[in-house]
């Protein structure tokens, strides 16, 4: 294991009925309150008037950005730093999945900035402070809830780029699983595929010595694996919301299930440059650039892949070589993504091979990706083509 | 699972060499420091200079309480809390185990309190505020390092408490596991002993449908397992080390491993009136308590014993019935406690039935204890009994 120092401030509030807490929590950051969500689904569900009702109570003003995009835009983050700053926003109020989120932590970082927010975005500036952050999540997926992480689209230069920041850690969550019950199939087919990949970009590490690190993402994996379906079957299935969400936050929560070990995060990468150019959801990105990754990089380690095959998917090893156990692992992962509909392959948005070349170079802009096996532009340009 | 929230705002720094970094992460707090620990070991390894240097070089002011107890007391408590009043104290560092850590969050508490600290020990008072803290720690074991909780001792009148407050958690907490190499033999299997006893009091739970905290109880349960005897055997093997601190961190970081859980801490109850009147330390109570408390228990919820003996120990199922699979599991207990050396008997200390009745009433002081199976005077008596 490596030397690492890890902190995670953020509160969550977990359970059914929480955002009746949201006032309270709120209270003690201000009076103006800048109101982030998306498409406007939580003024169908009755979200959007409960949460008016608990800032209303607490005599907030609120301001709103509305209109928060799947894959969330620069110009979005914008807009939300001119309104912090016209409104002299206390609080970014996020309510949503991790698009939402991640747009107001951009909006919060971008407010106390001098600059153009995008700076953070590619490595020109650090963030040395932000605004406070409260988030209600709708959507199990991307643990934005309980981490400083943000990725926005400039749709302009076609560029997908992440932060990390402390400052960016919401100051509270509160995380309703009732709220999930009404996220369309889809939807939660990526929220699993996107929880699943957020564990294996860390568990899949080069790092020895890490064992109980490997079984809290394999505790992650099991838990997913033994939800989804029932979450799919049935929407409503408290328990089985209740466990998808909290997996999701605990897969990326700071880092906490994988401290002191390098985190790989090509896939990641490689995904950002899909949906950067065909601006398709992240989780089905991700479903189909995952299991050609793990096609492409298993025998870097393959007692990485035949332990996931084993603890994870409980394939007996029997006479099978390690070749076969990992491929076994492999397989199970497609025959999974497959079994709960997450799509496999670029075709199915209809997407061939004019940009590959692009993405592969975008890739690698700042050097190779990866650590389980470092990938240059060349690795990149391959699997893209082995996910067609 | 349970509604529940959950914060954990501690800083850990983890890894060989940490130390190094204490100037940096005390300067923010201040010029006067109060330095607690224990017997002196920390002159005899080195570390007493290595921590004084650091000062030095922020030019802080160091005031300086030594001899806390293994049992950590309240004269030393109270001691303390005058030197932070009197030498107007703005940290507490504590350098040593889960003792000196608990005695110095009992003192940092106390110092901002306008009343006897017991109070907090006694639910007279809740603590409301309390002095900035950092940890050095020095041994696996109470997860003191990133949690609110304290465990002191009333050598007055003859009883053992323990409080929780977030604002008891450490600001920073360093873990550096090479400072665990001259833990004699006895103390890490304590450490051992009382680890895995944070994770069954959280573990061995009545609330359905919290599988991946489960799980995360097991991870750490079968780390610990797979690393003692390593450490045991090799006294400087870091990687042993290191799983065990990390291991020791993560079984009480706040609960966070048992979020949306009932936990049931009758064991603790049980083993504090053991050391409240014998003195002895704690993971060897421990180590007397909990297999008895298995045995008398296990019968509630058959299912979870049986689930910790096959995922646990690895035991298989064959045609073994429900009883004889979870006896099975807490028989595997034993042996392990015995094969690292964790005494089975209250006998180990010469302790006879003598006090038996006061300390099943003091237990119950309360009322019932333990949540898996509430527990009355008659059943800790009966406990207590079965470990003679």
């Amino acid at each position: 294991m490596n030397s690492f120092s890890f902190q995670n401030p953020t509160k969550i509030v977990f359970g059914s009925g929480t955002v009746s807490q949201l006032g309270k929590l709120a209270k003690p950051y201000g009076k103006s309150i800048l109101l982030v969500y998306g498409s406007g689904s939580i003024k169908k569900t009755g979200l959007y008037d409960e949460v008016m009702n608990q800032l209303n109570a607490i005599e907030a003003k609120v301001v709103e950005l509305s209109g928060i995009e799947p894959n969330p835009r620069l110009t979005s983050v914008n807009r939300g730093i001119e309104l912090c700053r016209s409104e002299k926003v206390d609080l970014v109020l996020a309510v949503g999945g991790g698009s939402v989120l991640d747009a107001a932590k951009a909006i919060a970082a971008g407010a106390l900035y001098d600059g153009d927010v995008w700076d953070f975005f590619i490595h020109k500036a650090v963030i040395r402070d932000a605004l406070p952050l409260g988030t209600i999540l709708t959507l199990s997926a991307t643990g934005s809830e309980m981490n400083g992480n943000a990725v926005i689209s400039n749709w302009e230069t076609k560029q997908k780029r992440a932060f990390g920041s402390m400052h960016a850690y919401p100051r509270f969550s509160i995380l309703d699983p009732t709220l999930t019950f009404t996220v369309p199939r889809d939807q939660t087919v990526n929220g699993v595929v996107d929880i699943m990949s957020h564990v294996f970009e860390q568990y899949f590490t080069l790092t020895p010595n890490a064992p109980l690190q490997e079984r809290l993402c394999e505790s992650i994996l099991l838990t997913v694996i033994e939800n989804a379906e029932s979450a799919l079957e049935k929407p409503n299935d408290y328990d089985a919301r209740a466990n998808l969400m909290l997996c999701g936050t605990m897969a990326l929560n700071g880092g906490l299930i994988s401290v002191g070990t390098d985190n790989d995060w090509a896939s990641h990468g490689i995904e950002h440059e899909i949906s950067a150019i065909y601006d398709i959801p992240h989780g089905a990105g991700l479903s189909i650039v995952f299991p050609n990754w793990m096609k492409y990089v298993y025998r870097e380690r393959i007692d990485r892949f035949t332990q996931y095959a084993e603890r994870v998917w409980g394939i007996e090893r029997g006479s099978k070589s390690d070749e076969e156990l990992a491929l076994a692992g492999i397989e199970a992962t497609c025959a999974f993504f497959d079994r709960i509909g997450a799509p496999a392959a670029l075709a199915y948005y209809n997407i061939g091979r004019e940009h590959l070349d692009t993405m592969a170079k975008e890739a690698v802009l700042f050097g190779p990706i990866g650590s389980f096996k470092q990938l240059r532009e060349a690795d990149v340009r391959e699997i893209l083509e082995m996910a067609l």
